[in-house]
């Protein structure tokens, strides 16, 4: 395995990468990418897909066999069909492994991509050789993946590792919950992603709706931009405690847009050890995301060796 | 393996029991019990443990050479040591993996009891069969284990399936959150275990205290008491909710005596599916714990077996 590349496509809401990987060290050999325009339909961006892997194989000299994709949620990672993601319009229901395994005479992993980011960072980024790690990615949304030895806990239905549907707050006590209307209330995605921050700053703040601008202020000393910042760590303090007692991980992750923000990392930790237990306080390891913008691509290509939903 | 006894010992507050047990298929082959009065102290609690398994020994062929010890928590389960259990007074900071060895000349593993029933049920209970298993015990505080591929899910800890310490109603909010003062506030325990239904039934209907008085009153139609149930589940269901969205296991089996009561585990399961998206909630699987009191013991005999922190 080690040396032999494998191809990774990553799958972006505005552009695609593809690339060349090294499975032995992680190193990109390869790679290209392109706008992904989802509004262009499925024929178009597998043919753009094809296109960008037949480029990238025509320029190394290893032949890989092998292509795993990453891509935004919800997908079916067992059929490799998306579903309705909603910055895919245009390629809802599209059976991607089916068509790219047509196209490309290759087998094809299809995986979400927050699952393909904690490969990457469990084999060769921040959470490298450990044990088990708890990879979360806060951005527009809330994603996650898991890894135990290396390899992704994906659950009966592929959907372990959704971190951003816990709920942290019901907003509503336990006699209030029915059986029906609680899908999404008080989950940590709608308290504590970039979108929640911005959508904070909009109501409370009168700003734009981003959550850059929320940032700014705060950085500029403005107490009710930090209040909005403080409450969304603190939520996800929350999940972070919730996750150290129930899968008492060696290192937490922490990666996309939010967690780049200086000083999050540090008062993530600090307010995550508030709610343990000091056994578990004292353990708590959390670190930065350390491949970057390159952890899908880099996971994608992990993917047909290290997720095995079958086994 | 298969059909190769080893000797499991389920210490509980009131009594401890040991037994022969066949790993092939779950059968207790021949056991003992003695009332554990840990007040009594650490010399005479081993001593009698001790006398107990030379007693099951004596009593069958095979010669077992592994000892699986479950213990009520906290322990550390690396050095085998039992650290400060309320119900265990006497016991505390007592080194029952190096005594146990010593006495017996046998290899001694050590792990919680919640741990030990999740490995029985996995193995022969009520997820017999299946890949993946969240355990959740309800009685008198809530305990929980996690089985993947058969095995244990420990953590760098050892306290994975600590599910009773998982936060599902901070009664703060996310601002609030400071770095100490939270351990324990919101928990699952605090707010679903039997404890916490005893407790309200006293301060609300001036019961004594027991979760029995308060099931009790509700089978008899009193509203008050009902809604302390309901409140229960609920959070119960909230936290089922998130280890299904963050572990998407193949089954939840609960046991404990607060799931033994009637109508408990259908109404989780109801309120579970209204916490969840369509796709998780469809496959979801509740079901009741199978092998009773026994899974313990049952369990500890796996213990050497089936987990493996260091691997």
């Amino acid at each position: 395995m080690t040396g032999t590349p494998a191809i990774g496509v990553d799958i972006g809401g505005t552009n695609t990468r593809v690339a060349a990987v090294d499975r032995g060290n992680g190193t990109i050999i390869e790679k290209e990418s392109f706008f992904t325009d989802p509004l262009e339909g499925a024929e178009s961006f597998l043919t753009r897909t094809s296109e960008a892997i037949e480029k990238v194989m025509g320029q190394i000299e290893a032949r890989p066999d092998e292509i795993g994709v990453g891509c935004p949620g919800p997908i079916d990672p067992f059929t490799g069909t998306i579903l309705d993601p909603p910055n895919l319009a245009g390629l809802h229901q599209v059976k991607l492994k089916d068509e790219m395994e047509r196209m490309t005479g290759m087998k094809v992993t299809v995986d979400n991509d927050a699952n393909a980011a904690a490969l990457a960072e469990t084999h060769f980024g921040a959470a490298s050789g450990e044990k088990s790690a708890v990879y979360v990615t806060v951005s527009t949304g809330v994603g996650g993946g898991i890894t135990l030895n290396g390899r992704l806990v994906s659950g009966k239905t592929g959907n372990a590792g959704e971190i951003g549907n816990m709920i942290v707050d019901p907003g509503f006590s336990g006699e209030q919950i029915t059986s029906s209307g609680h899908m999404g209330s008080g989950t940590l995605e709608r308290l504590a992603s970039g979108t929640a921050i911005g959508l904070a700053g909009k109501e409370q703040l009168g700003l734009s709706g981003k959550a850059e601008e929320v940032f700014e202020l705060a950085g500029e000393g403005n107490s009710g931009a930090q209040a909005i910042i403080d409450r969304a760590i603190g939520y996800l303090a929350i999940a972070t405690a919730n996750l150290a007692n129930t899968l008492d991980p060696d290192v937490f992750v922490f990666g996309g847009g939010v967690m780049k923000q200086k000083s999050v990392i540090p008062k993530l930790a600090e307010l995550t050890r508030g709610c343990l237990y000091p056994s578990l306080a004292g353990t708590l390891d959390i670190r930065s995301a350390a491949l970057g913008q390159d952890a899908g691509v880099i996971g994608a290509a992990l993917l047909p060796t290290y997720r095995q939903m079958d086994e």
